[in-house]
């Protein structure tokens, strides 16, 4: 897998401050109501120092939602690979995707755009593809997550039930925070470790 | 609290067979592609007839938005006003609140657009007081919710856990059906009862 932010590092530290700007603009006005001028006027830049590197704004949109698809996978990769049970594993992943959608809450608002994005915009058959690329990616985290539920099953830690239904549901529920978190204006990365794991706490102690 | 689906019965048939094509075309398309042309065509109608009952396309989007919210309350009300405990009530309220979100499923996309839409428009100062009455129904629908969690939390049948995080993730996980369920070609009632069950599974089992 190709990793993104260090693609769009190669060429230089401007990239990167694009996609930022894009998502800040995606994600206050959706796909459909921005333009590049947008993004442009947000970075005090012309347009064309963002076609030079996005063709469209398609594509400057697939970045970020690419890029916000990366967040998601490095944060919980410790947590996948940890020493433990399936079960602690399951629970690191849950604390760790929890807070990542916090801590990109920008790039994540965009990506969970992205998965109705289909259903809104004629595409060129290039741009569809790298939609179908992208649909990958959600598809693989998605694996990881029935992958540890299952092997926890197995090892008798929590109870059977459906993998696919459960794993969705309880990205579903972690994943909300697009809807309702803000970031507050003096909050640290504890703050946000502190409501991830609020977050996961119905899951953990049950209803 | 109007109930919105009684009111429009008040006029003809035909105002619940537009809100129920407007439904289709804003889940289809998004708020920001769909226009009363698209509801029309849908309807083999004329734009006459939907402006007879609806001035603007954000008129027309809110009233599927207040009808979706309805169809929410409704489905809950027997589980919450059942004999029982609180743990007993908020079970049932789950699996209803699950197996509506797939009952409504069109409606309740278009709710779901519509808690960001504030970021997306600009509005009219009345359309803007539409919308807060719409944000006060789903938080009033919240509410309900933590309500009863903080009985059943009272009653000892559940552990202590953060009232108003827990009610977000919970209702976000059997919300998030909005973005991976499709309706089925022999789907029956029984079925979305039955997928209704195993979303809520999670949550009661723990994981």
């Amino acid at each position: 897998m190709v990793r993104a932010t260090q693609g769009s590092r190669k060429g230089s530290w401007r990239k990167d401050e694009i996609i930022d700007a894009a998502a800040e603009c995606f994600m206050e006005r959706g796909y459909q109501a921005t333009t590049i001028d947008h993004v442009a006027a947000r970075l005090n830049a012309t347009k064309g120092r963002i076609y030079h590197h996005y063709a469209t704004k398609t594509d400057l949109f697939f970045e970020v939602h690419r890029v916000g698809m990366e967040h998601l996978f490095e944060a919980i990769a410790p947590a996948e690979t940890m020493q433990g049970t399936a079960h602690q594993r399951l629970n690191a992943m849950m604390v760790a995707h929890a807070k990542a959608m916090l801590d990109y809450h920008t790039y994540e608002n965009v990506v969970a755009q992205g998965v109705q994005l289909h259903r809104f915009e004629q595409m060129s058959p290039e741009q569809r593809a790298t939609l179908r690329e992208l649909i990958t990616l959600r598809d693989d985290f998605e694996q990881k997550f029935k992958t540890v539920l299952q092997q926890a099953m197995d090892e008798g830690s929590i109870d059977q039930m459906d993998v696919s239904i459960t794993t969705k549901t309880l990205l579903g529920g972690l994943q909300w925070s697009i809807f309702w978190y803000r970031r507050q204006p003096n909050e640290t990365p504890e703050h946000r470790e502190m409501l991830a794991r609020k977050m996961v706490e119905p899951f953990v102690k049950g209803l």
